[in-house]
């Protein structure tokens, strides 16, 4: 068999059965083996930063990693910055590329690249296989890796004469490596922390903020009087009925710093300090209070989960139910506003969905408002790249085994990063209802000018406005496949919204708000 | 002044009067200062790769860098693939990417990625400022590096604080950089070869096909005999009435080999050896033939006019005009097909014009039938990234001034990477027809994937077909602001390009081939 063929059948052997594909020429060996060998499921997106940002959302829902197939080094460009996204929500993702011959790329032909240069920065892992035979070897590595501390970025580059080339030997699945261990020492030092009386956050991350890390720790928490809170960005949260009530470290470094304030020890669980998305004058980088400790109970490439079992165990911190948020809310009516789009969100929601979150400025009170919703998975642009809320949502859909209606809350700015994921979520009839949050303007570049002490100018505003000419995101959408319609008011969306919840396929709202 | 205030200043004294931005939190003080600093065109793109790929085509116009401005390491990455192209077509932007702030930067904020790491494959000169007293000698530096050896990619990196710091000081243009020296002894070598009576060919690339170029190397072929042929890929021919009724390599290899067999002699002229775009089993990657002997008169970062007015001198060869193509066609009309379409575009392609193409696999032949249409410009996808040809059509209709008709000649495959560019052209009313060549799936792929020797079977046919759901691109065009209409035979679509044409804005034309 040839390489390629090898390569589609190591990674099926190691449970990788799904691949987010934007292929080129160098790429047809591997399309060609799909034919041949049954249980991949492909799907196709447009533009390779919808692919790289759907791997990402699969990640997030299956637990396991997806492959992708792009093309050369200027297809892996393209889909960079979302990988950058999965690196930040540790999502593991066995990212394959296609590049020239390894006999034809000294001739350096137009398409010729860095691509092991482009791929280093996201990636933890990166290999370019030599030839036919090492494909197979190469592939089961790069699963492991992908699999590895918590979830990693593997990218294999595959010249395409190792794909065509005979001699493929398809390899077992390597074993998952284990995470560093819990430190007992550590856990000791953070119980001693906890029984002192001084003020302690534990400031969770990772797995800390899914169902089960939730539970030990606000049985911590109880037991000990200790704060809990989320960090700003997560690559997913459990939420609504039956979880915690959780609230994350604010965006501003202002509230931020205030939210902090209070505590003389931060209790670090798979989380890092606390610092701000980005810097401003005169205003400090680390938002924790002068004078305060940190104790590091689990970092981010540990199992979050052991840690807080292994800490409630030496608290003896006894079984707690979760308590109860109150009633589930109405749905609002009137003119949208943050709050109350929220509170519809929360109405609304049906069980078990998936939140994708790139509502940016627009959304950063959300949580407050969706604690009574019904229990579901919130996702969030972890890496700070915008661009991958859309795609995040469409490979969560499938992540998800298309069982789960996805909500894609979504700013209209960064929604046309990568609009292209409408047509993918046509393609395959994904249950995602988006929600364009219509504002026609860069909202949270207009906060961060007035933050440089000034009110933009006409030439400033060019750069800050989107309403010249306004975009039209009914036709937009429609244009790729989905259906769609505007709503102004709330009642109105609230309608569209509760109508998509019961569809199969892709539905999108233009709010106007 | 502040760092961000001397960057604007320097660049406007150096000539750059042209931004184009896609601009974040970190670049709100370069913002700030466009309001201070008056001359400073600023165009907005709404996905980085849209911004990068009209700096692209506004130097292939203008002769001049722009600048670009994008947003940290991941904005960064999502322009990276259009700077490839850029690369590739020797064009020259100051690419200025901003940062976290230097004493930031160490924290590891979300956003926090490898800038320097990511922009060193595509850019011929980095640096980061590492001050805001650096920021003004930096520019300078950039726009100098920009402006060498033909155009480069010169990104300059701007940690937000060396931005806001005051200290900033206006630093002086610095003056171009000679190009190296056409070499008289490969002016003389290359006199010999032509002189000698060996089938020679002249293979021409850069400066050396536009029309100063053409003309001598016209004059050169018509007293030596030999052969002239272009490169396939160019930044820039100028091509119609009055210019040489050049040919290009052939994109197949097989063509290629079948075009260059009979050569015993290639010169090339600011062009490389040809080789394939892709290699393929069995096949060559050189395309010329066994034996045939390469000679260089310049090389890609000379000046292809000078080298080529050398040769004529060395050659003696007399003044000689091009001839004349014959008249221009009349408009086809029935089923679309390639050369019907490019007898039509022939037919009614305004004095002046340029042509964007990225038609892939479906303009091939367009040059054959276009001889014979009006003087007019062609722009090519320089680096064989898709997504690069509705970006620079953008930018080439700003580069020319708003003054001449833009035609960019889009397949519907690569039209989905970058077409938030239409949103741009609906803003700025720039005088751009697109035609969406609407054939609904990948036909380079497909066209590909027999080269392997087989037919695609369901599971690669999905990686290759986008015709479920059909893309309408009507819609999509309206949805940003851009007027379209759909065609379905040549009569139609002559009609709606006549009638664009007159207008002075855009418009968008789906052709259903």
């Amino acid at each position: 068999m040839n390489g390629a063929r090898s390569l589609v059948e190591t990674l099926l052997a190691a449970g990788v059965d799904t691949c987010f594909a934007n292929p080129g020429t160098s790429e047809m060996h591997f399309v060609a083996a799909l034919d041949q060998a049954a249980g991949m499921r492909c799907v196709l997106g447009l533009q390779e930063n919808v692919v790289t940002g759907m791997a990402d959302g699969y990640w997030r829902l299956a637990g396991k990693p997806a492959c992708t197939l792009l093309h050369c080094g200027p297809g892996l460009a393209n889909g960079l910055a979302n990988l950058h996204n999965a690196r930040r929500a540790r999502s593991g993702i066995v990212n394959i590329v296609g590049d020239q011959a390894t006999w034809h790329r000294p001739h350096d032909p137009p398409l010729t690249a860095d691509t092991e240069g482009f791929a280093r920065g996201v990636s933890a892992w990166v290999r370019t296989s030599a030839r036919a035979a090492d494909v197979g070897r190469d592939a089961a590595a790069a699963v492991q890796a992908a699999r590895a501390l918590q979830g990693q970025v593997a990218t294999l580059v595959l010249p395409s004469d190792a794909s065509w080339d005979d001699g493929g030997e398809v390899a077992k699945p390597l074993s998952v490596l284990p995470a560093p261990p819990v430190d007992g020492s550590a856990v000791d030092a953070v119980a001693r922390v906890l029984r002192s009386g001084g003020k302690t956050l534990l400031l969770l991350a990772g797995a800390a903020v899914q169902e089960q890390g939730q539970a030990l720790a606000w049985r911590i928490a109880q037991a000990t009087g200790a704060g809990l809170m989320a960090d700003y960005l997560n690559a997913r949260v459990s939420r609504g009925r039956g979880r915690l009530q959780l609230e994350r470290v604010p965006y501003s470094t202002d509230l931020a710093v205030a939210a902090l304030a209070s505590y003389e020890h931060i209790v670090l669980v798979n989380a890092k300090p606390p610092v701000g998305f980005f810097a401003y004058p005169g205003k400090p980088s680390q938002q924790h209070a002068p004078g305060a400790q940190f104790h590091v109970l689990s970092r981010p490439d540990q199992d979050a989960v052991a840690a807080l079992r292994d800490l409630a165990d030496a608290l003896r911190a006894p079984p707690l139910a979760i308590p109860d948020p109150g009633p589930r809310p109405e749905p609002a009516s009137g003119a949208p506003t943050p709050e109350k789009l929220a509170q519809t969100v929360a109405a609304l929601l049906p069980d078990q969905a998936i939140v994708s979150d790139e509502s940016v400025s627009y959304g950063r009170g959300f949580y407050k408002h969706t604690h009574a919703a019904a229990p579901h998975e919130w996702l969030h642009l972890s890496g700070g790249a915008i661009g991958d809320g859309m795609p995040v949502a469409t490979g969560a859909a499938i992540g998800a085994g298309g069982e789960r209606r996805v909500l894609s809350l979504q700013a209209d700015g960064s929604a046309m990063y990568s609009l292209q994921s409408l047509w993918t979520q046509a393609r395959e009839r994904l249950p995602v209802t988006t929600v364009i949050l219509s504002n026609r303007k860069y909202a949270i570049l207009i906060n961060e000018y007035q933050a440089v002490g000034a009110t933009p100018g006409p030439s400033a505003m060019r750069m800050l406005d989107l309403g010249n000419p306004n975009l039209d995101w009914v036709q937009l959408a429609q244009g790729m496949g989905v259906e769609a319609a505007r709503a102004s008011t709330l009642e109105e969306c609230a309608a569209l919204m509760a109508a998509s919840f019961r569809r199969d396929g892709p539905f999108l709202i233009e709010l106007l708000v």
